[in-house]
């Protein structure tokens, strides 16, 4: 934790700040190993350059721990007063890029002289890079992901509503030892698959439709995140086309990613692939997210993301394309970049399959 | 809605506020009906006194409503930009105490001369006063908790964990007609009891142990929320006397609620009933919370809110006593407001059972 903490030390030198309030609570169990979920309460952890850090905490939270300069706090202490008194409130302040407006527009109030600085990059680059321990959990729950994925699949039958097999999923990762999903589960039956962010509902599944599920779970609070785009019953040839260029699109990504590459480029490989064939204006979505303690971890694969590809990141690679009013396919996998290139981190058949025969 | 977004000019004007931006996705779609829910992407609702609103939408969302002055971008476009060059840069801009530092710090910056004034309130004093409809969905959300809660003190057996109580709550909750659970659902054994915050892990019920239940689902939008405790296979004069404290706690901060009387006067009847016995340190959050579209809205019930109960609204009431390692007791109700007392919307009996026999 002590070595996390020195490396985003290091990253707000450079950016010329000697105080940070960090205040994702990931990024804090990530720096100090004390899990909290706050809901709408403070917890900030306070990281200052002259080893001074402070971990503000509500009695609430039943954190026992006492390794850094805890300050306690109750629902009805001032407790916005109590990070006032502990920052340098003439110098810049890095602010979490997830901190609300309820508690930095007081914050800004009462020390009007200080300069709140967007400083998430400090803690989240760290983040981007996941170090060996992080890099088997999510190896694990990509794997579960795969499995389950596999289980959905066989599971499949005309007649059985988008929430059933949802709820058939979330089942499943319990059983097989995840947490649970690491965001609402995705199964959406034909035209519904049009929209990317389709939530599962009462549509019953026909002969002929397609069947998108993107699913991901959570093991040991690191996520998975994967797509597969099947057809039920019996495919068609606009369907397998489609699914093909998607399909190509995703392989064409992959097989560029390595130590070096652009993410730009990762995205422009799948874009000018689906483009070329004429559904550009069916992909609306960026190729991919970085991913590790929550499914969308800041950094993404996007025509405006020049950043390069570096050992120990995790990201996704999803294209699709929509249809609306038809159906939709994507096909997303989770890749690791390594010294030399990258490993896929999902194992499951891409290729258009029917299912629910 | 456009009566909900003049009682928000109304709410905007007393505060010398002409322009507001509406960023909580709940308050968006309680003010123009379009439901989105954008993750770490931006949405967000601009209410201008001259009428010129506009809600800023991503492409990804597939929102079809043009009623509003929509502003469509692209993940790579400068979202920030738009909503800079559609606020008056000069005058106060009232925020959501929701809104993210990503996003609020950026437009500070891109606006030197703008002063964000955190105004939440405008639209959240307005949430808080529930219509008929409303109390229509929260009462069926209460009555599908007390059903399944009911069926879980029915379920229960000794050698049960944790989870498997919690997860048939939840595939209870849906099988009931709920779209979900409001939150994570609380189940703790024994001493994990004196934890408020615990979640459901592999703890085995052990015979004697207390059962605290703290459980919600999601109706239409619309959220329930309440505790039990319960002790299994037999009881024992301890248990039982810090339960009835709770209990009465509970009953005389509820037998207060009417219009007009003090959130902090409801809060000191509980807690001065637990303080009389000599547990007051044991009593460490506040009486209650409000509760909507989401588990915890703004507003609470404790000794720091002097505002008053007005007939609408709907809250906790949910005292308790925690004992570090050996057990907790909660009992929470939801209650509404009306004209000359209030309603409890649980009816499920708070007295002292024991279950799993």
């Amino acid at each position: 934790m002590s070595d996390r903490i020195q490396r985003v030390l290091s990253k707000m030198e450079e950016r010329g700040l000697d105080q940070m309030l960090v205040t994702d609570p990931k990024a804090v169990w990530y720096l100090t190993g004390v899990s909290v979920e706050p809901y709408e309460r403070l917890f900030a952890f306070l990281i200052r350059r002259d080893g001074r850090h402070c971990l503000f905490l509500n009695r609430l939270y039943n954190v026992s721990q006492q390794t850094f300069g805890e300050v306690w706090f109750s629902d009805t202490d001032d407790s916005i007063g109590l990070i006032a008194e502990r920052i340098d409130a003439d110098a810049p302040l890095g602010i979490d890029k997830d901190w609300r407006a309820g508690f930095l527009i007081p914050l800004m109030e009462r020390c009007p002289g200080m300069r709140p600085v967007l400083a998430s990059d400090c803690v989240d680059d760290c983040r981007a890079i996941k170090d060996e321990a992080e890099i088997r959990l999510m190896k694990e729950a990509s794997r579960i992901n795969d499995l389950v994925n596999g289980m959905a699949a066989d599971y499949v039958r005309p007649g059985m509503t988008e929430k059933e097999v949802a709820a058939f999923i979330d089942a499943e990762f319990l059983r097989q030892g995840a947490s649970g999903s690491s965001f609402t589960t995705i199964v959406s039956f034909g035209a519904n698959a049009a929209d990317p962010h389709h939530e599962p509902d009462g549509t019953v599944l026909r002969d002929g439709a397609c069947v998108l599920i993107d699913m991901g779970c959570v093991y040991q609070r690191y996520c998975s995140d994967m797509t597969r785009t099947f057809v039920c019953g019996h495919s068609n040839p606009e369907f397998e086309k489609i699914h093909a260029l998607v399909r190509e699109a995703n392989e064409r990504a992959e097989a560029l990613v390595r130590p070096g590459v652009r993410l730009c480029d990762v995205d422009a490989a799948a874009r000018n692939h689906i483009a070329k064939a004429g559904y550009g204006e069916y992909f609306n979505h960026r190729l991919g997210h970085f991913i590790g303690q929550t499914d969308h971890e800041k950094g993404d694969v996007s025509s405006a993301n020049s950043a390069v590809a570096r050992p120990g990141m995790i990201f996704s690679i999803e294209p699709g394309i929509y249809l609306p009013g038809r159906f939709g396919v994507r096909v997303e996998d989770l890749v690791l970049v390594t010294e030399d290139g990258c490993e896929v981190l999902n194992r499951e058949d891409k290729h258009c399959r029917v299912i629910g025969k």
